[in-house]
């Protein structure tokens, strides 16, 4: 019988809770191809060994570690890398998962009839090189190499269509991000339509000591009221949005701003929805220039649709699990992967909500269920 | 008769128009000692040779050129830096008429029973080093040069007792920096109390997806509400309030930040108002946050006492230029130096209230009424 290198779920992931972590803050800096991260890597190369799988780099950043081999295989796992000061649990909670469900199908003596492979992806948040699930995309040929701008680091090789042709399917657990899951294991239904827009706020510079109220263009006020309008809408339309990223010109104390740029992060079940708070936004939030005496426009950076994940597996675990559906607000290398290849996603539950932060936190059983909930997808799909 | 090295205002004015002045904005870039402002004090020490003025400089980035020698000297002039792209007149307006005036006395035929001084005042918009009014504060003790980093650029002596002994009283042309003088030429009556203080939002980093809006504890919606307060509260005390430097952590698209800092500059004709104004925003700021499940400190980084000019030397040039009396939201090198010796000033008109700014501007008959009014003053106080 196989000897567990690991008594529990906790102490694997208590092996890498030093790794990257910000004394301060407490947070995750782990981002791909630094230091912690490689160190992440060699870890998980030295665990896949340690249970005789055999390893492979797709050229592209991404790591597989394979129990059996040929065609039709069951893909699980997640990533490593981090936001800036993130959580213990976004992306290697699956990878831990993933190493813990093997070792309790071989527990359970199960000799799976198609090889199980286990995925570390590159940078997925994309905290780096600024493109979210860049490994995945990479493989998959979602982008090419020479659409990523990687500074030298690493030399991608792009689609790697033998490795796509092996895999059956992927089935990537994830902690959930938000506080829709009221038990220990649900299964996704869909990623949220999402885009990035960048509002650009322009008035006048003035002295901020001698200007009368009355004759200043102060692109601040403008921008206030957008942060407000834009909580607001997304309020009445149970949606998400988000103004976390501001750059004000010059900038100082003593002045009013010539400029104020600042982003919207906006998400909704439906596109539609997205559309309609986004045009809500942009109304409100020209009215209120021509009030200040200043200009607004509103760029879309970004749109992603929504991504469906693959019915029949998803019914398939639900029903297996008897476990909730439900959607997220977040992209993860699932959601590239399942324009390739059938794709499903598990998620753990998440007490508070709090995702990409130190307080990130999920309870031991509840993870341990996910590794149980894990181990019971890959058997009945390999067996 | 005294040969004029310049046919007009404008025509020194532009003599020094190229130097410092970014091509993209317009505005000017002359920081202290750096290359664009020390090419100004070599075209300042060419035009006091050309007139046969004597050169002093005061070991603290300070240049004096003296028309006379002895005591009870009448000193004008300004500065020659700028604030980041900043406009023409801020500064270089009080030198330039500082020199046309003492050509206007010499044309007039007019013997100054008592010495004139022109002074250009090191950094006084504290854009290198971050202190205003650097030089007129180390001429006079207001600082001690162990209390200012200048970071090795120079090394300034400190109070010159012997030249503030020298100096009967000091008279400082300057463009107006609001809209609040209707007539060409005007004087000083104070300088509004004002201050600086820290606004410190604090609330919980999260993931922008997933968050639902409800359980948010999103700092920037607090500031958000906080920028559009300051500016009510502002209006209805007819004081100035300005936000307008922020940070954000950690800055990024999709995360709820953890932290804004942002600093308030709040100005008024009386200290009670300023102090009115801080606690009611204080007081808003704290509701809002409690609402907004973050939390909010506002701490005073500094405060500046409203500033008198010589209500004496005030009522004769205003009695002597039939001009009216206003005072000003903005610091001077003339503010520092009334706490010495006895200071008035003069505003030039500015049409559009616009400063520190690439769109600053006075008419040009305005700017020849300043110099003429300077040399009204220089004869009366000298004669």
């Amino acid at each position: 019988m196989f000897e567990y290198p690991w008594t529990s779920l906790m102490k694997l992931l208590d092996e890498i809770a030093d790794i990257g972590r910000d004394p301060v803050s407490g947070g995750y800096v782990r981002y791909a191809w630094t230091e912690p991260e490689l160190a992440l890597r060699d870890w998980f190369r030295d665990q896949a060994t340690q249970r005789g799988l055999a390893l492979e780099d797709d050229g592209n950043g991404n790591i597989f570690a394979w129990w059996g081999s040929g065609p039709d295989a069951v893909l699980t796992g997640s990533h490593l890398d981090s936001v800036p000061h993130g959580g213990a649990y976004d992306g290697p909670l699956g990878v831990v998962s993933a190493l813990l469900a093997i070792d309790e199908l071989r527990q359970r003596g199960v000799k799976p009839a198609k090889p199980i492979g286990i995925a570390v992806f590159a940078e997925e948040e994309g905290s780096r090189f600024g493109l979210a699930c860049l490994g995945s995309r990479l493989l998959t040929g979602a982008v090419a190499p020479d659409q990523v701008d990687l500074q030298g680091v690493f030399e991608p090789v792009g689609r790697r269509q033998d490795i796509l042709d092996r895999i059956g399917c992927f089935v990537e657990l994830h902690i959930e991000q938000g506080r829709a899951l009221q038990r220990p294991v649900g299964v996704a239904s869909a990623i949220w339509p999402h885009g990035r827009w960048r509002l650009d706020f322009a008035g006048e510079p003035n002295h901020a000591g001698t200007t009368q109220m009355g004759d200043r263009r102060d692109p601040m006020l403008t921008f206030a009221f957008t942060v407000l309008a834009a909580n607001k809408e997304a309020r009445l339309r149970h949606a998400h949005a988000t103004i976390g990223r501001v750059q004000v010109a010059p900038n100082a104390t003593n002045a009013i701003p010539s400029s104020v740029r600042a982003w919207l992060d906006a998400r909704a079940p439906s596109p539609e929805i997205v559309d309609e708070l986004v045009e809500a936004l942009r109304a409100k939030a020209s009215e209120r220039a021509s009030r200040d005496g200043t200009t607004v426009t509103m760029t879309a950076e970004s749109i992603t649709p929504a991504i469906e994940f693959h019915i029949g597996l998803r019914d398939r675990l639900a029903r297996l699990l008897d476990a909730p559906i439900l959607p997220t607000g977040a992209g993860h290398d699932a959601g590239v992967l399942s324009a390739y290849v059938p794709t499903a996603m598990l998620f753990v539950r998440n007490p508070t909500g709090v995702s990409h932060s130190p307080l990130e936190y999920a309870a031991d059983e509840d993870c341990e269920a996910g590794v149980t909930a894990l181990a019971d997808v890959l058997q009945d799909l390999t067996c």
